[in-house]
């Protein structure tokens, strides 16, 4: 169960090609993964529009509500990548070239090639710190507690790494996962006075179908290691009273 | 671009499921894809915890700003299965056992089987009308402006073929996509100009990285096929001046 001791955090996916149906969004399943390793707690999710309005709404909504907001999509240098303005906006500061990263993204391209367009990837809102980008060069950035990165996945696994260091700890969640061939209506009872002798435990049931039977997944998460074990512990000698053979996955 | 007279939504995942990271979300790229065909725009998705407050919050915010909101998960037999109470609480009105789902629940379970949990899926807010379920019986709901669905993937698409009868329909996007085998960088000033030229288009640039090599899919959008064929065009024709080949995909 959470532990206020513990961060929270948001993810603000920025793409109308999320919207739009034309793309599954990966990234914030990545970053869920990243951030439950780190003992940081993932509270929302977001996807907006490539809109200016719209961005600056859904930033500040969540930087006022979590520790950390991770942001992705909308920097790159075409006309349709308008986060780093969005995010200034937001964050009521300028924007402009930064020293540092118009010098990265110059030094990559031959000559003549840094064009108007290239540069718009070294506009970076005044106070932001750069996120290295060691996939393209072309840097997100961290302001406040808000960390812009790139909309490629490959990238923004690139900055996810980046940052890693520099993010807070937490105590890391204890999972543990049990299947059963049984369709979770018949073990709801059990289940839930499972549940209610575990407060500190979020126990949690997932439904499937498997072979044309129904099947369950039972998950048993919390801080501590000692309860998450003893709840697992009486869901697996509940399911085998109900005559099925549990399995940890 | 958006047409005033095409109907709004948004999407509202359920799920701490997701937000842990345990499981990747396939539905809303689904109800996405669906609701592009529609001709419904989807103007935002948000993925909440299981909780009461916080179901209730983005429910009564999507509820008053979007024309439809599509929810997923949370409406089964288990304890963390909260959401009917929480739509309920959201409009203000009662729940409690819906006579009809209640018939279709109980039809379904051997005698003694129908317990106090299972007996749950059969609670409905006042004034709710339900939504069949082709796929494992118990129903979803439909309040308001608000469609309820289940979490797991099989019966969210078997409850949205359900309620598609009964949606409104829009203008459906046409849309033209063509990759090409050169940075966007490259050619976001031409790129700028087209989209400039065509107000009624939207043109996105979506980078990806091929063989090592830097690829761009370009998209052209809008509701007019005549005017996304001529921006599309007008891309191929920018993208030989630079040598290279656009294909459509």
């Amino acid at each position: 169960m959470p532990d206020d001791a513990n961060k929270t955090a948001a993810v603000l996916v920025i793409g109308d090609e999320i919207l739009s149906g034309r793309t599954q969004d990966s990234n914030s399943h990545h970053i869920a993964r990243f951030l439950a390793v780190l003992g940081i707690d993932l509270k929302e999710i977001r996807v907006v529009a490539d809109s200016q309005a719209e961005i600056v709404a859904g930033l500040n909504a969540l930087r006022r509500r979590y520790d950390l907001v991770f942001t992705t999509g909308g920097i790159g240098p075409t006309h349709d990548d308008i986060t780093a303005d969005a995010v200034a906006k937001a964050f009521d500061v300028g924007i402009g070239y930064h020293p540092e990263a118009y010098a990265l993204l110059e030094a990559r391209y031959a000559p003549g090639e840094f064009n108007d367009m290239r540069k718009r990837m070294a506009r970076i809102p005044h106070g932001a710190a750069l996120i290295k980008n060691t996939a393209s060069v072309a840097p997100g950035f961290h302001i406040g507690n808000v960390y812009v990165m790139a909309g490629v996945p490959m990238v923004m696994r690139a900055m996810l790494e980046a940052i890693a260091p520099t993010l807070p700890r937490g105590t890391q969640m204890t999972a543990v996962t049990i299947s059963a061939a049984i369709g979770e209506g018949s073990i709801a009872i059990g289940l839930a006075a499972i549940q209610e002798a575990h407060g500190d435990v979020a126990i949690g049931s997932y439904p499937f179908y498997h072979d044309g039977g129904p099947g369950t997944q039972l998950v048993a998460r919390g801080r501590n290691p000692n309860t998450v074990e003893r709840a697992a512990q009486e869901i697996e000698a509940m399911l085998k009273t109900h005559g099925v053979t549990p399995q940890r996955v």
